[in-house]
């Protein structure tokens, strides 16, 4: 029986002023425990503009420089945060918006440079986070929203995949919890066929996942997602629910729509 | 025995990265329970004035616009608070990042239009606090750290006074806790001769206030922060310190500098 929904929603959400209210609305419906991640959206960039901040890329890669951790914080953990906390209160949902470097639930490291410099970017340390203060806030009914944000420790914020922040989260508090992770993004599901929007794969195991590897029905853009998934089963989560935020979030009991992983 | 401490920090040492170190060194070696409030200091301006947003005075009262909320939310809920957090948690102070709406700890009413509409300006609904959560966090072992921020309950994030933040949070905890709440600010207390920096007066109790207030004595700018105290000792709170953050956050038991009101 799951006990605890965490929930990732893109930036492509954040950035529609409808699909967000839509995604609010069945948000704070989900009864019981909950935590929602999410990714930064384009105002970022908007916003960085106007402040003469550049985006920096390196073989197509995004660098964060001194001068976009300071855009990224201000703007996702502040701007982009607080108003999903406002707007999920207003719905009577009590969230919470926190980053990574508050209670130090999500210590990272500096990614080191290697070929790239990535800058101000955090990888998760997995075996370090605190969810002490998490399940504290969880047990009085309290709903976390996460920015896509880290800090090193030393006093540095750290800008950290959405992504693996949900299922580090995620893992972290199986340990408890029954957990459902659930990746909302623009399609329906995994799909057998990408050219075909309805063509959703409604269950994947091990072995289907490898069979569908030997076939190469996988799009590339799905990969590292599942990858991200049978990483978090792996490691004591319940389920992987991927899927369009319409769908994933309507039932959470019962039969699901979009691609369950387990 | 005071139990919690609940510090405000005003613009002036946000704003000086020296006063800043010194002032997160001493906060964080207070031992036991606290609750920082910090002010918003002049980088809202400056990132303002760079995204075109003009500060707007009325009969030289600030107004909050839609493009200044969005401006404090993003810089004082994001850019300074978390910044503050990261820097605390590299001092072994395990602190959360918070505004008003989080955890709906203090809803507010946004500030009613007679002579003059200030725009999203909170006013605290005192008797509306929600303290559960908070308690929670502070058995938890975490420091809260308030942005000058709240929320309305409909959507809706509200600039509001940091110093009414602290009295509020003050007489809320009042029930729970043995609260001294400390004002930092830039004299070294409450002045008998306001042309004289050193003649602080230790302690002021409601005689001695009632005295100062027929000798004329105080300055006006003291005034509203007196209010402010015996307001908060008339609700609770154990003991207010008004004084400078060199001072008051040394000496956390035994004799204390600055000025006690009690």
């Amino acid at each position: 029986m799951i006990d605890l929904f965490i929930i990732k929603v893109g930036g492509n959400v954040i950035d529609n002023p409808e699909l967000l209210q839509t995604f609010l609305d069945k948000f704070a419906a989900i009864p019981g425990k909950k935590i929602l991640i999410h990714g930064g959206g384009k105002i970022a960039t908007r916003i960085g503009d106007q402040l003469g901040i550049k985006s920096n890329y390196v073989d197509g890669r995004r660098i964060t420089d001194a001068a976009t951790i300071d855009l990224v914080t201000m703007v996702y953990g502040g701007l982009v945060n607080k108003q999903l906390v406002a707007q999920l209160q207003a719905r009577s949902c009590n969230a919470i918006g926190l980053t990574g470097a508050d209670a130090n639930i999500i210590p990272a490291e500096k990614r080191p440079v290697k070929e790239i410099d990535y800058g101000f970017v955090g990888d998760v340390q997995p075996d370090m986070l605190q969810t002490g203060p998490l399940k504290a806030l969880l047990e009085a009914g309290v709903t976390p929203v996460f920015a896509p944000l880290t800090h090193d420790g030393n006093g540095q914020m750290l800008n950290t995949n959405a992504d693996t922040i949900a299922s580090s989260l995620a893992i972290a508090l199986s340990d408890r919890y029954q957990v459902r992770l659930i990746y909302c993004f623009e399609k329906k599901g995994v799909l057998s066929d990408p050219n075909d929007d309805n063509a959703v794969i409604n269950l994947i195991n091990k072995e289907i996942y490898q069979q569908l590897l030997e076939n190469k029905v996988l799009s590339d853009g799905i990969l590292p997602k599942l990858q991200n998934a049978f990483g978090a089963i792996g490691n004591g989560v319940k389920e992987v629910l991927i899927g369009h935020a319409d769908d994933v979030l309507s039932n959470t009991t019962g039969t699901v729509a979009g691609t369950l992983i387990c």
